[in-house]
């Protein structure tokens, strides 16, 4: 039996929207010395525990609703096992 | 040769510190259906992409001084290579 599962939610920017955060990542990171950076984007991760078995599919619909813009955004659902 | 690498940088906020937007993100999927969950933290994401070979000793210094606010925050560093 399942008794602990904590699935990790990443939204990203999509590739085509601007970033500005990770530009300014970027032109920071390269300034303290690590030139060979190209892209840098910045993204949420959302740590979601649950107790016992987790609805996936109501967590894609959540993913998609709330916890995302559709729009300039893309999310992916990566999942761990706890105990 | 490495064309490519891609590492990705998560900061989340450490386990006892309070984290508002995680009891906010846990109450709003709590009423759109999901009751079984427990605690969430959001937290970010950081995707770099290296051209050539990456610095890992710098990285991990400009994630501690720059990236992450070590009073209250933790890291981790994620690796993929692209090419």
């Amino acid at each position: 039996m399942v008794s602990a599962v904590k699935l990790e939610v990443v939204v990203m920017p999509k590739r085509n929207v601007l970033d500005p955060q990770g530009v300014a990542v970027r032109n920071a990171v390269r300034e303290l010395g690590l030139s060979n950076v190209g892209t840098v984007r910045v993204g949420k991760i959302i740590e979601i525990e649950f107790t016992g078995e987790p609805d996936e599919a109501k967590l894609d619909e959540i993913c998609r609703d709330l916890l995302s813009n559709q729009v300039i955004e893309d999310y992916r659902i990566l999942g761990a096992v706890l105990k």
